[in-house]
């Protein structure tokens, strides 16, 4: 089974093309350029170097969420659009979810963090078994307070846990508040610290079909607009 | 310093652009078609979505052996005539030690492998420090049955050590000749199972500038036709 995958969750974009749970290609790209300019001619040009056709695709998946508001709409548009086009079923995934794959050679508990901005990040807690991410907890936007809370009754729960695995825009700024706490962690390295769409493909391969109409963004929080919309309403 | 790196030692191929140590974009693909028609096609179509134009590459890399006689030809000539095109500096490394960055998340000992056909694979050991790969032997052909001593005598000599981390399309082999031994391994997931030019742009960065001239493949091995044409001179 052919899926084409695509992630623009946050400031990295990223399409594969997998073959089951093989990696046929991928095109990466964190240039800063906007997603609307780059997602989609990434996917033509790596579909056309690879010799691939859309109409091969067997099946499209995205990750839906949390993340950038404006990047999660690219992406879900796009599948929505190309699954909807094509008449092929379509997945979404989540985000951090998706991400968790980075940490499946590192083993031990996986730590996806991206910035959420306004001293939190969104995050879940994963384990790695048999290669394989599993979740501990649901996505959520949690504070670092909270998180490395959480990470420290995980150390305590099992003594020869190995040090979570960091990985996301979130990485950075939660590594220095574990540091400055004395708390174990290993940072991803640069190949492992992004969003990648081999994640999203893998994460995507157990799940059920949808359809182009049920995929729907997941923003976890309400965007700043509506927030500064509900604020008004209260006064 | 914009450094733009090519990987196509084995099956895979791609195509990296880094900003110093930061991955701005890669190509990456490994589907069967030969790299002398995808290579330049996925560098080009990368640079073009990133907004960036071959000027203002300051820097070429390469993987130049071990590995496939023609797809290391394929590769050194294109970095060959980018370089000589665009009047720049270019830079060659071991295929291995690229490779090696592979594992640079995983951390303890990193066992890049490579298909050497003839009940042999292409290898180097390193050790993770830092983050970063360390060589502790020289490239070679070697047997799995040498290379599974050498595991043996590296866990003996240090019995805290992590199972080394087979990266490579000699990882499957190798962990099951290992697996039939009893000997501890981590198999790289299919994130980091193969070479990409990320490793390649990582490695060079800290070697000095090359020319076009002196950029050479490194075969370790005699090609089929000079092993057959060597016997036959011995008749």
């Amino acid at each position: 089974m052919l899926t084409l995958a695509f992630e623009s969750s946050a400031k990295a974009a990223s399409v594969a093309l997998l073959e089951d749970e093989r990696l046929v290609c991928q095109a990466y790209q964190c240039s800063g350029l906007t997603h609307s300019r780059t997602l989609l001619p990434m996917a033509e040009s790596m579909l056309q170097t690879a010799g691939i056709s859309l109409s091969q695709i067997d099946r499209f998946a995205v990750a839906c969420g949390p993340g950038s508001f404006t990047g999660i709409r690219i992406g879900v548009s796009a599948v929505k659009g190309l699954a909807w086009g094509a008449e092929k079923p379509c997945v979404g995934v989540s985000t951090l979810a998706a991400m968790a794959w980075n940490g499946a050679g590192a083993g031990g508990p996986v730590c996806p963090v991206m910035d959420a901005r306004r001293s939190e990040v969104y995050n879940a807690l994963f384990r790695v078994e048999n290669g394989r991410p599993v979740r501990l907890c649901p996505d959520r936007a949690i504070s670092l307070e909270k998180l490395a809370e959480e990470i420290t009754a995980l150390y305590e729960a099992d003594r020869e846990s190995p040090p979570v695995f960091l990985t996301g825009d979130g990485a950075a700024i939660t590594a220095s508040y574990l540091s400055e706490r004395g708390i174990a962690f290993r940072l991803a390295p640069e190949n492992l610290r992004w969003q990648t769409a081999w994640g999203v493909g893998m994460e995507a391969k157990d799940l059920p079909d949808s359809t182009p109409e049920l995929l729907l963004p997941v923003y976890l929080r309400l965007s700043q607009a509506e927030r500064e919309r509900q604020a008004k309403m209260k006064e």
